[in-house]
């Protein structure tokens, strides 16, 4: 169902020849409308692709009536040359989508190896071809054109019956990551046929993405074209309450990205570290972080080793507010450090399943969050040195 | 030679039965005098071990006689029993060495596994078995009772004849890291019977640490229990100028630090990284710390593949100065990113030897730092899954 489930759209996905397996590498979402509000978040890396450059200055007017998007390339590190190619592209776009559809209003979205440029021979036909095929129904092959080193395509829906009427929440992503940083490029399209402003769009694309995208943390590394948009048709004619809206846009979010930690690189454990009882939410979100970075608890816990140990190594990294012998750590309920020395027996600790939970306990206030990270393993390292990616 | 190529300096390493295998783990220096002086740089890691507290507080004293170090066991997190169990070493030892000798001025580290009580029942027995074999050629055998996972011991001399007469500074280590952070813990010891009063012999060692044991980085993680110690006997009656002093404490801590990146558990590549024309220093260290911590990178270094877009996306991730259509990155000596972009043509980089050497030009100022790292291996996957450590 993907980015087509929202009544207003249209995708398609192809094989246009951009990588080399023959696999399909080019998507379009087309927002039919009437409305064309969208709202956008990206990549915050300094060192940013040309297509981010471009979507961003798109998004600066609050409108999108189409997103391409295609793998095999990132067109990242590429120069003014790689810059005229995402240009080309949009205007590519707009041109054979005709009517109203004019470049500046066509975000354009790629992931692959950085510092190659795209075979623009391959690409611009590939827009035709895949216009050509859009559908009310081609969500899912969108969703599949997209992907990278993914394992499955990734798409989640809600819908939605108020007193407004009934609207839906949809989406596609590829990447095993997050927004700031992510272990590949991240890119995520959601759509959705509820009557919308921009600003109430963007909103509620921040508000989601600040707790969900953003706290998952695979292997501390962050992409130069991560890209989350929110599409906006208005077609259902329903108009929700903002919060209502905004719980919707922050489900589907998290849903996707828990999809991207369960299917991030080599991993075999997804692991999710909740702070609790912080003095505030950024020293909750620091610790959490500072433990998710941590490879020697990453690979402790690959081995099944409940190694509380590391995890209070990497609290002692950061400035969040505590007191060494006041911590407390839980590994998946039990607790085995209490008062920042030896609590219950770690003996007692079931690593066998594929979802380990750690709870770190500042005692320093009333503050908590929760970060999503995976472990490391020896298929990571093959996946990110046997060839470039 | 180690902590006893310089005169006024006894040592002695014996097995204690605190490693189940049953090889060396206790090891003791002592310094003769006629000086006591001493100075200590620790880890910054805020969940300190108990010897580290202890012996932060005994160097506050500027006099060390002794130093007791211990493998098998970190007595990290090991609470207000844990830091009586270092206070009894500190004592144990001062009485066995008898005479002048007071716990007050005995240093005490330990390395091994976190959050595990030590077993006082065989280290205060070897406490004394040790000061029995003192000798002043017992620096050899120091060196391998603080061995973990270290792969062979660790050690360094130089000797100077200046205008002031002849002086030593040697030294020993173990461990795969650095000050802030490690990989395992760093523990350093070093001698010298330089007439050094203890301002100028604290100044000399953190000038030397600060460039070297703290610009290694072999994973990002950074121990409970670093430490780093500086003794000066004055028993070469020679008292050399400050800058001389300086240079051969820096030159000892350099050769030491090179030793711990090339046994780094697990790793084949000893990268070098060198960031130059930086605004400012920090900016320099900042952007060195930022590769050398990247795993997409270290995983393509291990494969041999020089992935200059991954050197690109850490250069992003830091707050220095910088213009990303600036950058420009060397591997191995060839420019494979000119300008923010594609460089010099990647097959010409030739990444068959062990070193790697990576050079990212800022192109902001005139400063710059060098760090050193190692690649993410299967083996450091394993090293560090297969068991506790």
């Amino acid at each position: 169902m993907s980015v087509t489930a929202a009544q207003g759209f249209s995708a398609a996905g192809i094989a246009a020849g951009i990588k080399d397996s023959g696999d399909p590498d080019l998507a379009l979402v087309v927002n039919n409308g009437p409305r064309l509000a969208a709202a956008g978040v990206f990549t915050s890396n300094r060192v940013k692709a040309a297509p981010v450059v471009w979507s961003e200055q798109v998004l600066k007017g609050g409108r999108v009536s189409a997103v391409v998007l295609n793998s095999g390339g990132a067109n990242a590190c590429t120069g003014p040359l790689g810059f005229q190619d995402t240009h080309a592209t949009a205007e590519k776009t707009a041109e054979v989508l005709g009517g109203d559809h004019s470049a500046g209003e066509v975000a354009v979205a790629s992931t692959g190896l950085i510092g190659i440029r795209l075979p623009m021979d391959k690409l611009l036909p590939g827009v035709g071809a895949a216009a050509a095929k859009l559908s009310a129904h081609g969500g899912e092959k969108a969703a599949i054109a997209i992907k990278t080193t993914d394992s499955v395509h990734k798409t989640a829906v809600v819908e939605r019956a108020s007193a407004a009427g009934s609207w839906t929440v949809g989406g596609m992503a590829k990447g095993a990551g997050m927004l700031a940083p992510g272990l590949a490029t991240m890119l995520v399209v959601l759509t959705t046929d509820a009557d919308v402003a921009r600003p109430e769009l963007d909103r509620a694309l921040r508000a989601a993405t600040r707790t969900t995208f953003d706290r998952i943390d695979s292997d501390g590394c962050m992409s130069t074209n991560d890209t989350v948009l929110l599409l906006a048709s208005g077609a259902s004619g329903a108009a929700p309450a903002y919060e209502e809206f905004a719980e919707a846009v922050r489900a589907v979010c998290d849903d996707l990205a828990r999809q991207l930690i369960g299917d991030a690189e080599g991993a075999s454990k997804d692991i999710r570290i909740e702070v609790v009882n912080a003095a505030s939410e950024d020293d909750a979100v620091e610790v959490g972080r500072s433990i998710a970075r941590n490879n020697l608890l990453k690979c402790a816990l690959h081995g099944e080793d409940p190694n509380w140990g590391r995890v209070l190594s990497a609290i002692g990294t950061t400035s969040a507010a505590f007191e060494p012998d006041r911590l407390n750590v839980a590994i998946n309920g039990v607790w085995v450090c209490k008062g920042g020395s030896v609590g219950e027996d770690r003996e007692l600790v079931d690593m066998r399943y594929r979802e380990v939970r750690i709870t770190a306990d500042l005692a320093a206030g009333p503050e908590s969050a929760v970060i999503w990270t995976n472990d490391l393993t020896a298929d990571y390292v093959h996946e990110n040195s046997a060839y470039s990616s």
